[in-house]
């Protein structure tokens, strides 16, 4: 690890090409499209990555993922009905296979093999469902971003969603730049000390993150459940871009007034930042935090979904308020400047860039 | 009468080129811009054909209708005052003949004769005002798709109101194909039998009809106004596109439980089905239901309003529905697929494309 | 002085090119963005000739605008914090001076200079805040429209203020033809003299005004505080295009009653209507109507507040309606026709023009 890099570095950032809010979306990849608590036997449609999606659950409990659109006169599919695995358009009754083939026509018997609906191939990790948005037929399990401790059983979790109008690129930039914890969460999670912490910096090729350290009274959401109020402890954030996807926040809390025998496990919350692109304007962002301290207590899941579900209400504001202030500004142009804490969404976004530009040659 | 068409020819109307929502309004025709009753001393302005119009009713009785937008400074003439048969402008006072020609301007003698409104020809054919949006001069009379039924005294009549945020063309095509009543429609005036009835297909020249007959209990918007609930009926629905602002459904009912001497009259119905374009994405949706049985029943006048309303809601569902998807789609390729039930919606989309070509010429 | 101008001058006009709402805005100016009132210690945002400051006051009182959009990741400093006379980012923290200089980074100890927000200039007449929207080194106070009367202790003074989803330039011609009056006010400050009273054009340049006299009864926006209610009074009514910032309306009042001594001063309206484009399709109206008769009188303010924001919201329902005129017509073509009454707002919007010109060049 280094640390932050230096002004030279930065400048040479700026000079880079950046991906920003009209940027290519990356399809080549996968995104929550659900919880899989929402995927039942009765249809839902779902916007994502510049379209709509039908989501039901076969009779053998797989998660479907079909497009939404009709490809006879485009009436959504959401709104038919499902018989068995298929499901029928309620506008003229077509009826498709879970492999979005058309298996049935009324009034006709020969059915062109043209008439086929995109299927999504899916991937359930509890509790979300993945879909990937390449080509149909090669999707890349390799690139699934799902790790292997969110849901797992020794983790405690509580999920929360979000819709932002903002741009998924600014949204993942947000999210590795914990200095703003100090100035746009002072009431919720953040405290002073984060703006002038130091910056442990990790770049290793797609992999970006940051990791910061500071010693501070912690705030409610992890003293409460920790019964840590004013004490003084060491609290370790980690931000990791994984994936289009997927963010990661990570939190590491030591008491420093108890002794190390009394913190074991050291209290750790991981958060899955599972941020899926609507369109290039728009995002679903669900998140899903995960502890291994205070287990078994649906009442501190409620307290700390509650304490996030504010602060996240923190970014959602900023994210759009940026959002406004870009279109406002639309006509004038506007240089972004970059400062050294910058480094982490610079890398991020110089690598959204070069998927995209991969994607689109 | 053909049976509907083979796969074949479905798949040359596939290639052939057809009207759709970007498709240019025809404009040399007659829509309908009001109801009588809407025609009053009171100016009113009415959206129609990508522009706006003022109505008002002449001292003699006549109909009216100017275009809203005043030539000096775009204030709308609706909101302005009749002085006999002109109107004057509510912002600076120009006052303009029935013919649109400008007659007076406050503090001036001398007026030039440029300043006019475009003054559009109408025909009223009780209940529907009509206006031709063609060269104003020259109205074709011949062209008037008004039936001699509709509003006749021989036929009893409800007339119902919905706007629908969607396309024209696929509103002609919607009621074009009724296949769609056994899935759009299951709880209002669809039945099963439909959606696998034989369609006879007429296609003469521009005139373009399809029937299908199905044997059926009637629905409750049919049974019930003929006492005919739980009968077993022969239903012969009749579609007919008459003109790209008129539409004819015809319902003729034969009850099989009953001699025919006691149905004579054979009860029948008739809608005719008025759309005028607001603008490409959005239409005015007038419906006129006729009837020879049940006569003189304001109450089921009232009964099938609502039966009808309910049902065409859910016509303007779907139509809303279609348009939003076309939406999310819109930056993505999507090839409109087509099945033999489609044959008679391809003719007229077809011919539209054909009458806006040759306006554009 | 000449009377209004031959039908053949207006031809002229027409051919003459005319600014309207796509005419780029006049940045070589000085315009309202907010009342001195508005301006404090809390920090508020303002959007104005396409773009959106933040203002407040700093600790000596004087009122700072700085662009709004943070240059570094564009979160809007209205949402941030004073420390001192510089404003402090509510995203990352970065710190302002009230020039816009950067002056400090959270974590980071040089500065770049390229790190700093736009400064407008301003000079601040109470009751209003004026800022300067060119080049912001080169301010020409000699342009700042401010009257001298305007906030005078002499005159008693009401301020009013409404959005209008309009253009600018619109606004500024309504304001020179007061033939409206008779038209668009008859219930609130207009009567049916003015629209056939002679018109007074005086254009010196770029100076332009109009008057207008006319024998009448007073509307009682004028009658009550003068107590003249019903008596025979003689009008007059002048409008002046100050700036693309500033219009001024004069009503100078004689009641043919009463012996002039009687009437000494004269009582006289004058009335600042401020105008600052938001973008060119709205604007922010603020109106300061200055009186020398019923001097110290807060009843006598609020009841000509009251009556003023009815007029006024008469032209907000006009200038919006001509607006939606425009939009709905925005395919096709339309002549704007002109009449002898225009030639003030005409020589208004070729002035606008000719300055865009200059600007573009």
């Amino acid at each position: 690890m280094s640390e932050v890099s230096s002004s030279a570095t930065i400048a040479a950032h700026a000079r880079a090409r950046l991906a920003d809010a009209t940027t290519p979306l990356i399809r080549n990849a996968w995104y929550v499209v659900a919880l899989s608590d929402e995927v039942t036997r009765t249809p839902i449609a779902r916007d994502a990555m510049e379209t709509s999606l039908v989501l039901y659950r076969s009779e053998d409990g797989q998660a479907v993922a079909l497009q939404n659109r009709c490809c006879h006169r485009s009436f959504p599919l959401a709104h038919g009905s499902l018989e068995g695995d298929a499901i029928r358009c309620g506008y003229h009754g077509l009826l498709y296979g879970r492999d979005g083939r058309c298996i049935e026509i009324p009034m006709q018997d020969r059915i062109p093999s043209h008439l086929r609906l995109r299927a999504y191939p899916l991937i359930e990790r509890a509790p979300f469902v993945w879909a990937w948005f390449g080509a149909p037929d090669t999707p890349d399990g390799s690139l699934l971003p799902h790790p292997s401790w969110l849901g797992a059983p020794d983790w405690d979790m509580y999920i929360g969603y979000l819709p932002i109008s903002a741009s998924y690129v600014h949204m993942h930039e947000n999210l590795l730049d914990l200095s703003h914890l100090s100035f746009l969460h002072p009431r919720t999670f953040g405290t002073p000390e984060y703006a002038r912490a130091p910056v442990e910096l990790d770049i290793q090729g797609e992999d970006i993150q940051v990791w910061r350290h500071v010693e501070c009274q912690l705030p409610d959401i992890y003293a409460v459940p920790l019964q840590w109020q004013g004490c003084r402890a060491r609290r370790s954030s980690g931000s990791r871009f994984v994936a289009p996807g997927l963010h990661v926040n990570t939190g590491i809390l030591r008491n420093l007034e108890l002794p190390d025998a009394a913190q074991d496990p050291q209290p750790t919350i991981r958060v899955a930042q599972i941020i899926t692109p609507i369109d290039r304007d728009h995002l679903h962002y669900w998140f899903a935090g995960c502890r291994n301290f205070a287990r078994g207590r649906p009442d501190i899941d409620d307290f700390m979904r509650g304490a996030q579900i504010k602060a996240f209400t923190e970014d959602q504001f900023a994210m759009e308020q940026i959002a406004r202030m870009q279109r406002i500004d639309s006509h004038a142009p506007f240089v972004e400047m970059h400062i050294p804490t910058d480094a982490a969404g610079l890398a991020m976004r110089r690598h959204l860039l070069a998927l995209a530009a991969r994607e689109g040659a």
